[in-house]
């Protein structure tokens, strides 16, 4: 097992990977820029190491700079989180030379799942269901010709996309030109890759993603799934699991279909399939994602498995101790994203406790939530015996939680949760837009 | 079910019935002396009442006083917590003639268990093992008859004793006569009655207690064991759950006792039985616990049962929905018992988190601890898959605990969390003593 790892990130899931090291027995080191000097993270690692300025280009997305941290505090292994240097195949790449474990996948897994192109190939031909769609098109009249043939809605969809860029919703034929060369310059623009692709729009449908866990020798058991269909602008504000959605014949399906994926990437440590789940039942493979998710809690409430854990010890060369039909699902967990709706600094903290609450957050009383990283303050995780519980709970806690000083969204979170297409679990990705915050 | 109960009590045990309510839809009256009326329950609960000055006799302690806040709130029902009015028959009776639902068994019940010498002898009829003893005994003649038979060392116990008080260890026949005396004495002049009895000392010697549900229907369900040896002066400083030294046949030799113990008695709601454990695995009846206890949390953390929202739903006449066969033990919990040396302001608090890391407590940033009331400040509870994982998770997060301004035990529990007879579960009720820490 490693004796000392690096946390190549800050906030929440910084203190999340920290405290699964301290349980282990294993030495920590943080990274911090000048503008988290005073942030949890770097007062509960065991070392920290400043790697630059406030901007993201000169901390936690300089790669070279963690590296040096790395090699100079002798940290044997790297903890992206997520976000930052999570999914670059260049940062994992550079660990590896510098014979540092990087706590994820290989650096050719993470670029074959970072092409959403390729890696829909790879699922179409390891029998995983994709959305109808094309290969990379070469014109406008290539589209409208596809297009025919799936029938409209239709998304162009830019090969290198990612955080809504690149793509663009064709209703009919008279839009398709325009999108598809919009989208294209988009594309060609953010990533310097101007390829699009086709896809048919489905819609209602409901995001479900699969968590999984994979060992170097083959293991490969899934952690049921998380619903996430509560967003805004693709940004998930609720999750929960199971799926108010999901029967056990339907996750016997999404479960079969994740494994096929794993396995045909050829993946290892923890990881993620997101589908879309249409009305009829039938769901198609979206993306992997080749890291911890926000959202990792609801699943380890469930299951009792640390998801942390497990990616340290899957990095170290350990295997799964337990199989696929170890995994025993108890009752439901609800995830809700606490998010800063402006800068302040924290006046007063007031965390809900009891049975089954879980804050996970680098918040404290005197804070000060800086401007130039995400706005996530905190996830407010809770679990109980069944769903109605579970709302409860959460309504209970969203409604004790206190964070005085930083204008956030827990009143909005009362609020859905108290939404009757909530509480019967009736609801898809459209949700958030049918309410009308927007 | 109840639409508003009253708490009787404060400090994080009144939190924790609040947010029980609150997640069941049930309106809370706080209840506080003036030295409380900055303290949590009262922001937290959906009304409160000023009982009185700071004294307990004056307020906590004051049952008319709770019972007029009940009726001029219209409070239902009344939940005493641990300590204060919660094994008092007088107070019990009192909410049965105001029409108000005491959250606890039956006055006589209470009455019956507070009386050891009584609550024995009906053990014994039932056929539950009591350690081997007399009755009342007449005079010190009598008792050095007794103890020859018995064989010392034996205790000399107060009928109604409580506290450590009227009690007294006799290694020896010289001993005998004024052991008796001064006993007898002690107890008249605490209790208001000199009866004393005769009981084996059993010497070393595990603490164990079993928790059980028991509904008006007659429905006993038990919840497993709490290993509770690690004391001091008889006030618990660690419990865990399930018992290092308890196996699957001693378990269910246990909860067979428990189940006698607690249908002899008639009981109904939340008890818990507590017996000595002999090197030999024979056990005996201390004591029945007719309230909730302070260590009830490890047994929610490995069975999943909500054991203060049972009080109430069994209170209001709902017949538990699972029987013995459904309660199923996953992992291991441990509590440590965070107190206060002395009185103090928190300046600054940070409470541990993520996975199964639980801190019940009334602290807040700001908060002065009054010096009127018990010296707990918050319960670290910890759940594991194993034992050592727990110790591990409890030794991290007892680390990560911050409570700046009131002096308090943390590094005694990080110290005996690393105490070698603790880790390999070797201890009995004289651990601390011989830590030497006394």
């Amino acid at each position: 097992m490693f004796s000392k790892i690096l946390i190549a990130n800050r906030g929440e899931v910084a203190i999340r990977i920290i405290r699964a090291c301290k349980e282990m027995g294993i030495q920590t080191v943080a990274v911090y820029s000048l503008a988290d000097k005073e942030a949890l993270h770097v007062a509960l690692a065991d070392q920290s190491v400043c790697i630059g300025e406030a901007s993201t280009s000169d901390s936690y997305l300089n790669a070279e700079r963690i590296i040096s941290a790395a090699i100079i505090t002798k940290a044997q292994a790297i903890h992206p989180g997520y976000g930052f240097m999570s999914e670059s195949p260049r940062f994992a790449e550079l660990c590896k030379k510098n014979g540092i474990d990087f706590i994820g996948p290989s650096p050719e897994v993470i670029s074959l799942m970072g092409d959403k192109d390729q890696a829909r190939q790879m699922m179409k031909k390891a029998g995983v269901p994709v959305i109808p769609g094309t290969d990379i098109l070469k014109n406008p009249g290539e589209a409208a010709a596809a297009a025919k043939r799936i029938g409209y809605p239709v998304l162009i969809k830019a090969r290198s996309g990612g955080g809504g860029k690149g793509i663009r919703i064709v209703t009919g034929e008279e839009e398709l030109e325009n999108a598809f060369l919009t989208a294209s310059h988009e594309a060609q623009e953010a990533f310097g890759d101007g390829a699009v692709y086709l896809e048919k729009q489905i819609n209602p449908a409901k995001h479900i993603e699969i968590q999984l866990l994979a060992d170097e020798t083959g293991n490969i058991v899934c952690l049921a799934e998380r619903e996430c269909s509560i967003q805004r602008n693709n940004q998930k504000l609720i999750e929960e699991s199971p799926s108010p959605a999901v029967d056990g014949a339907l996750r016997a399906r999404l479960t079969d279909a994740a494994i096929k994926a794993a396995r045909a990437a050829g993946y290892c440590n923890a990881g993620t399939i997101e589908f879309l789940l249409d009305t009829d039942n039938s769901f198609y493979f979206m993306e992997m994602n080749v890291r911890l998710q926000v959202e990792h809690g609801i699943t380890e409430q469930i299951t009792g498995i640390d998801i942390v854990k497990w990616q340290i010890r899957i990095a170290a060369g350990v295997p799964l101790d337990f199989t696929q039909k170890d995994v025993v699902i108890e009752g439901n967990a609800i995830e809700c994203r606490i998010n800063a709706s402006s800068v302040g600094r924290v006046t007063f903290l007031h965390v809900p406790g009891g049975p089954r609450v879980r804050f996970d957050s680098a918040l404290f009383t005197g804070y000060a939530v800086p401007p130039f990283y995400d706005s996530l303050l905190g996830k407010l995780i809770v679990h109980a015996k069944t769903r109605e519980e579970a709302i409860r709970k959460m309504h209970a806690a969203l409604c004790e939680l206190v964070i005085d000083g930083v204008p956030n969204n827990i009143d909005e979170q009362i609020s859905i949760l108290s939404d009757k297409r909530f509480v019967k679990g009736d609801y898809n990705t459209n949700f958030i837009k049918e309410r009308g915050d927007d």
